[in-house]
């Protein structure tokens, strides 16, 4: 065989904007997952797996009137086959889009209305930042084909439900609910419903979207004559009156302390435009259906506060916040703020059956919720580690392998120290780094005289820190069972510290 | 806004050689995974989950002599930026080679030895073909840094334990254990040892692999002189003398009916040769570690017709075979065959570091694990559908999701009918589509009552297949409860039909 050229030794690196998970991180969001999902499924949902390629045409990611993938995506084309160019496929940047092409493509064998949900990775090609990656998950539940807003309640409900399974108390987080028909009348009232008002149209949604960041002031200069920014820049505003002005932000400030109450007061708001009183009307009907489900506004509570979405959205929004603080890098108190959102959107397989199908669903933003859950140290920390089983005697491993394949028959976590044995202290080390709670050692003379010693990891540790002397004599983290016992001694170790 | 070019509506289809999994084939494998991390879990190994995206240059699939990827990775190469070409990068087609490179970037943080377990997706640019798919899952358990064969004898018997883990029982399987060294030595001894003698090796190498395919004969030809096929074209052979083929085809026929006795066997076979020697050693190593926790050759033998991997691995290799007989498509019985195999291969991280870094591990086939255990009927069927009520009256929506709710705070799956309620037929078509057990009815007649209408979906089902009339008369499978007892009622009948 001809040497290959040297080469210089690769990068040992993950890409740019991609990391590796290790160990209890995996666990805690598999384990959430598997939790989710079985609420998913409680409400008739359907599992969903479609493949991490889809083609660009399917996710309708070309740039318009370029034959060539928006930059958000990460593309390649497929080789050519003869004459006909290879198509374009890519990596999907949500669990939406592939929806859509499932549900055209499979729609006369899936039942109508369709509950699914799916879980998996997505990937984006943006500039990498911190805590910004280009995989993370997805967590989606989507009713397709079901125009009613119980198909929103529900999903409501079902987020509630999904947050306390995976650890957030109630009272907890809240579950925000707003409706893109109000805001619609809003417009109308405020005289900005015709086709020649597109131009502020735009300027209104985007400056309703920026609440969160500029303050009601900010959104208010926004809708007049315009914001000068801290930099000296100016943003020009849509020019409204000030009348008109008013009626949009009485909009974002309309909650007040019932679901009754709020409900009127969008009324007064919409009244002499259709589309705003059914927009009430719809999120009226929600909240009586949550109330009938037993969902009252200590979970889910009308706010049309929430503003995120309401562009791209077509009918009820939703924004699930944790409403409890926790401390920033600086250690100043900050809400946690929002850990999942959803809506309906009613175009979702238009582009490539021209019907349109109305649709509604939420997305959980698992990596926020743990994070939530670590912040609160409501995580278990990480997984138990092993019982490490040292070899005193090279020639005595099928001794010590016998003795983890006990423990493990009992369902103890335990392993035999596989690296080189000669020095004692390694083993310790290591026994250490795997986060061990205890460690059995057995040489020539326990064989003999048929005992084992086990030594207490997590006794041993306390002990380190804060052990008087006394202590220190009395209690012992290290002693001799017969090896007969081996099993009950390890286990009463574990009931003790777990 | 400008209008965009009207363009064709994009095809709904997932790109060639890509499938979607609905329901209970997404569940089923979630399930899986779940229950054979459990088992690696047990043994001590940790989770690792690595991006789906590497770099080109980790994996090691640049072409040799060309800056362009091997065409079996889907690969794309990143935006330049400035005069810097973007790197190239690629979908992982294993979860070995992402290991090795995690493990030389991290190897400072991580225990040495490195048990580790990963599940997800891989990527294969290959011409798809029936039942062969482009993206698929891998489930690896791989102990990084242990040289002793200890690490490879856990590694069976966790292998052992994962089957049963999930439901193949004793006595169908058997994880059969053969050693790359044996063969080497069997290869010195039949004078194949040299430098020189490459080409020949080659061929022994490539014929030995072909056991499975071309039965023995055809192995022994291949050793020799050559073979035809059926078709006529001849294959070019080693050229071994009778001689040194029967040395050969020795080792691959030495299993006797004991492990003992097969030993012993390999023995013969390879005296004379150090490397051959220390193979067999090893063996036996193996064996009596099994024995010594219990797993005995009812669960791992040794087996030197296992030659799958010898070519690639470097000593002891592994293969978990099922063996109950399933039927084809044709009805023929025949063996299901592996369904998981690994081995040990010492130059995990040489690449990256220069060092020679110890290192082995098993693949279990999930997917053809799935499908064994289909056909032996060991799948809980579909997942179970949901209780469906009905709607008959669309202005009482918020007492039929109060009973919903209900439904689902006793832990049973179950859904409101959301699609157009105009036509009761179509709703108990939905309910007969989504493998309903039960329907709940209640319109405004039985409101008045304080009673719901049940509908058993199964018995139904049943009768409907071989009630007699008088069945038919006595039982029924609709009945009117109490409001009250709603959710007993249900639960009485999925109690009876699970």
């Amino acid at each position: 065989m001809a040497k290959p050229k040297k080469t210089p030794r690769p990068k040992a690196q993950a890409p740019k904007g991609f990391r590796d998970y290790f160990g209890a991180e995996v666990t805690h969001r598999a384990e959430m997952l598997s939790k989710i999902a079985a609420v998913y499924q409680r409400y008739g949902f359907d599992a969903l797996e479609s493949s991490g390629v889809e083609t660009v045409e399917a996710l309708g990611k070309f740039l318009p009137d370029v034959d060539r993938p928006n930059e958000g995506v990460f593309a390649w084309q497929e080789d050519a086959e003869g004459d006909k160019p290879g198509d374009w496929l890519a990596l999907r940047y949500d669990l939406t889009a592939p929806l859509a092409r499932v549900y055209a493509q499979h729609r006369n064998d899936l039942p109508m209305p369709y509950r699914r949900y799916a879980m998996g990775p997505v990937w984006r090609n943006e500039k990498p930042g911190p805590g910004r990656f280009r995989q993370f998950y997805q967590c989606d539940a989507d009713t397709v084909g079901a125009p009613s807003v119980a198909a929103d309640a529900e999903i409501c409900a079902m987020l509630a439900d999904c947050l306390e399974e995976v650890g957030i108390a109630r009272g907890d987080y809240v579950v925000r609910v707003n409706n893109r028909k109000v805001l619609n009348g809003v417009l109308e009232v405020a005289g900005l419903a015709g086709d020649d008002k597109d131009a502020e149209r735009g300027i209104v949604l985007r400056a309703i979207d920026k609440l969160d960041r500029l303050g009601p002031e900010g959104v208010r200069a926004l809708l007049g004559e315009g914001r000068k920014d801290d930099s000296g820049d100016f943003t020009k505003g849509a020019g409204l009156a000030d009348a008109q002005a008013d009626v949009v932000m009485g909009f974002m400030q309309a909650k007040r302390d019932s679901g009754a109450k709020t409900v009127a007061r969008l009324r007064e708001l919409v009244a002499g435009s259709d589309v705003g009183v059914q927009g009430v009307d719809e999120l009226e009907l929600i909240s009586d259906l949550l109330a009938a489900g037993g969902y009252g506004p200590d979970r889910v509570e009308i706010d049309p506060s929430v503003v995120r979405g309401l562009g791209y959205y077509t009918g009820p929004v939703f924004e699930a916040e944790l409403t409890f603080e926790i401390k920033d890098e600086k250690g100043r108190a900050r809400n946690f703020g929002s850990v999942a959102g959803g809506g309906r959107y009613d175009d979702l397989v238009k582009r490539f059956t021209g019907q349109e199908v109305p649709a509604t669903g939420v997305s959980i933003g698992v990596d926020r919720l743990l994070a939530a859950l670590a912040a609160k140290g409501r995580l278990a920390g990480e997984a138990t580690g092993p019982v490490v089983v040292t070899v005193m005697d090279r020639d005595r491993m099928a001794d010590y392998q016998a003795m983890v394949a006990e423990l493990r028959q009992a369902g103890i976590r335990a392993e035999v120290y596989l690296g080189n044995p000669k020095n004692f202290g390694n083993q310790m080390k290591y026994a250490d780094k795997r986060q061990s709670p205890v460690v059995v050692i057995e040489g020539g003379d326990e064989q003999d005289r048929g005992v084992v010693q086990i030594k207490d990891m997590v006794l041993g540790a306390q002990m380190a820190q804060d052990a008087s002397h006394d202590e220190w004599k009395e209690r012992k983290n290290q002693y001799e069972v017969k090896r007969g016992d081996l099993v009950q001694a390890v286990r009463d170790i574990l009931d003790r510290t777990s």
